[in-house]
């Protein structure tokens, strides 16, 4: 087999074999096959498509690349929660232990912050001596003692995914449902799940700022979930404000220990709605309730008696991080300098430009420009008001957190432009716009493929 | 200025600008833009296509990418011909002496046998001596010396080109009209030219075997060449059957020398006609005749007074050739082995698979299977027979000539699918189906884009 013949078979409309998807794939994650052919690949995948059935293919390819997460024994169906990145984006920490509270096991592999979102890994190394980079076998213990384990990729968890993901990155092929879906189902499933939750963001703090393309996304990675004998849901949800009340790495832990320490707040409402309905699903897609609603009650009961706080300490202890700062988390908060941003005029917050308010929360400290960098722990942002919200000129409608007096310049520049205040109070998006899973995803492909049908 | 911002420009439908397009070129040309960036663009561009302002941006970009062959005070106009490949495709060693006896100067850079078609340089280097690696300099010298030089490219013209096709063959990128034009033009144009003649070839033995496909990049070759001052004029031809009686090194440069002493074969009255034709252009492009058609008759002319084949002479003495050879070419044709292929049974040669038989003459040992392999200058193939002949059950139909014993079975089996025999003679197909110039190359282009357009 010869790469140079996959290439122009894509390029022509053709579809690949299983075997010639999973030679290409193999190919990349040995890097045997030179960087410029598979980057000639991508770009003729971005630009043709793929079939169902070549998803499917490429899918399973990189999810047997390497290693993958074995949990023979448990005794306990597997869920996990996926989220394409958003703003204020914590309900990680609130569905995996309600859904392990619930009697699931979680073995949650997350990221690191990417753009303008944030990372759950760089969140949770927040806490001291919380550590993400577990081998398998050692998050297996943590399942073992709490039900849930939150950890960093490991080096030989889907290792085409890395190459692939660093090609598309100086490419240009980032953008495209098909690779994207492959990537993130790839990394899922080789997690080994009985069931996965894909939380879809939408709006304008999403990746996918439209909704026809999160939908399609969305029944993409439903489809090949379901292919593959896990079953899926993809929840389509609103990212036109941050999520909750904090952005950042602490801030964020803390927003999510005060949930489960039922400690409720009008701006954390939000956050809290979306992380019972997601761990409803879970509950249910991993059959410990008859539908996703019986789950969402269940969900709201393990939140409300205290099991899903238990869990969450017993999981932080068991990595390693000090739970005792969780007692009282804003004493921890320990930011070099807080400012306010305040509203020039008065009237309601009617737009949020979301992708802008996580890039000031990245300019603050709490992302990074280039991989492997630091992030500040105690960065981020704080916001006072919410879409709808009346505004009087001069009120706080956030506060800054930053190490560094310098950082605030920029993003205050971001704010000016990204909080819009009108006359006259708009309607909020709703906070669940569409749920896709197998029942309706073939039609939503359907429909995407009648719309705009991969080139022949 | 970013590579990625342009990859994406192009993948995403955009129109680059011409700064944009030469940042790209010179980055390929100084290979400080990554292969795998060059790649995607490159495939980005394959399935989007130029526009032509892109496409003319191209060509110039790489045109003036390295060194340019200047004429300066040569006091006479500057045309050559290029052909897109073919099989015993040999007019430039008539139409080169031809041009030049009637007074202009012919600066033609030639290239190698690629895949099935065979190469200029190859066929020159099989006169013993002849140099076809001069420095631009050493070829003006020639060209003052007899009017016309034919050399290989040199290392600094057009090393865009260079990287840019090396890249393409091995990422699928080779088959585009668009990056064929701007491989081909801006090495024809940094060779100074005010008139260009383009043989665009048809048929089974063509790289482009479709007619519309090759109308298509005749009339994006005569669009770039006259935007850039070069007057250009492509003449569509048959290439549905070998050219003339003989295919290989030597043997084509015996043919020719035999057509430049007016010795006419029956077989060889395709390739006289064609080069009398296709001078005919240079003289008319070079302002040495008032039309194509006069042209053609002053082309007669000179190729009948001997006049042509006193200054091919000329000019192989010039590049170091034994021109002796060329008073008995036959007695120099030496190869190790001969053998006769005979037809199984009788009836009239209705078709040919042209690339098949150029194939059978590369394995013979005229080509070569990768770059920098030397090639055996007295392998090739002598037609016996052409597309309507009437054949008799085991006359030969043509005879191989080979310095390996074992490189005959291939052509063989090979030969045998390529010549077909039917019981009905079928019309041959016209040696000249099309000619396009300034005066309709719009037109052709606009019909294409009507029928299959740049996607937006």
């Amino acid at each position: 087999m010869h790469p140079i013949d996959l290439i122009r078979k894509k390029r022509d409309g053709g579809e690949l074999t299983e075997d010639e998807i999973r030679f290409l794939v193999e190919g990349a994650a040995r890097q045997s096959i030179p960087e410029a052919q598979l980057a000639a690949f991508l770009m003729a995948a971005f630009l043709r498509g793929l079939t169902l059935y070549e998803e499917a293919a490429l899918t399973a390819a990189m999810r047997y690349s390497g290693e993958v997460f074995d949990h023979a024994g448990l005794g306990r169906t597997t869920v996990d929660k996926h989220s394409t990145g958003g703003v204020g984006d914590k309900t990680s920490f609130l569905v995996a232990p309600i859904a392990a509270a619930a009697g699931v096991a979680v073995p949650m592999i997350s990221g690191r912050a990417l753009g303008h979102t944030g990372g759950t890994l760089d969140k949770l190394e927040s806490i001291p001596g919380y550590n993400t980079q577990l081998s398998l076998k050692e998050a297996r213990r943590v399942i073992d003692a709490c039900g849930a384990t939150i950890i960093g990729q490991t080096k030989n968890l889907v290792p085409a995914d890395r190459v692939l993901y660093d090609l598309r990155d100086r490419t240009g092929t980032v953008e495209s449902p098909w690779l994207i879906c492959a990537s993130i189902m790839s990394k899922k499933l080789a997690a080994g799940l009985n069931g996965l939750v894909l939380d879809v963001k939408t709006g304008s703090g999403a990746f996918l700022k439209d909704l026809s393309a999160s939908r399609f996304l969305a029944a993409l990675m439903v489809d090949t979930g379901e292919r593959s004998g896990t079953r899926t849901a993809a929840i389509l949800t609103s990212m036109d404000q941050p999520l909750g009340r904090f952005a950042g790495n602490w801030v964020e832990i803390w927003e999510s220990v005060e949930l489960l320490k039922n400690q409720r707040n009008a701006l954390s409402e939000d956050l809290r709605a979306l992380s019972l309905v997601l761990a409803g699903w879970m509950i249910y897609l991993g059959g410990k309730a008859a539908s996703a609603e019986e789950g969402r009650t269940i969900a709201e009961a393990k939140l409300t008696d205290g099991s899903a706080l238990d869990i969450f300490i017993r999981m932080v202890e068991a990595q390693g991080g000090d739970a005792r700062l969780l007692n009282d988390p804003v004493r921890f908060h320990t930011p070099k300098f807080r400012r306010e941003f305040r509203a020039e005029h008065s009237g309601y917050l009617s737009r949020v430009d979301c992708e802008k308010v996580g890039w000031a929360v990245q300019r603050l400290g709490a992302g990074r420009e280039r991989a492997g960098e630091p992030v500040a722990a105690h960065a981020g942002l704080e916001m006072h008001v919410k879409l709808g919200s009346r505004i009087a000129a001069g009120e706080a409608l956030c506060t800054l957190f930053t190490d560094e007096e310098s950082r605030f310049a920029e993003p205050e520049e971001l704010l000016a432009s990204a909080l819009v205040i009108e006359d006259q109070p708009s309607a909020p998006p709703a906070l669940i716009s569409d749920i896709i899973t197998r029942k309706n995803s073939a039609e939503v492909l359907q429909n995407h493929f009648q719309e705009s049908p991969v080139r022949p």
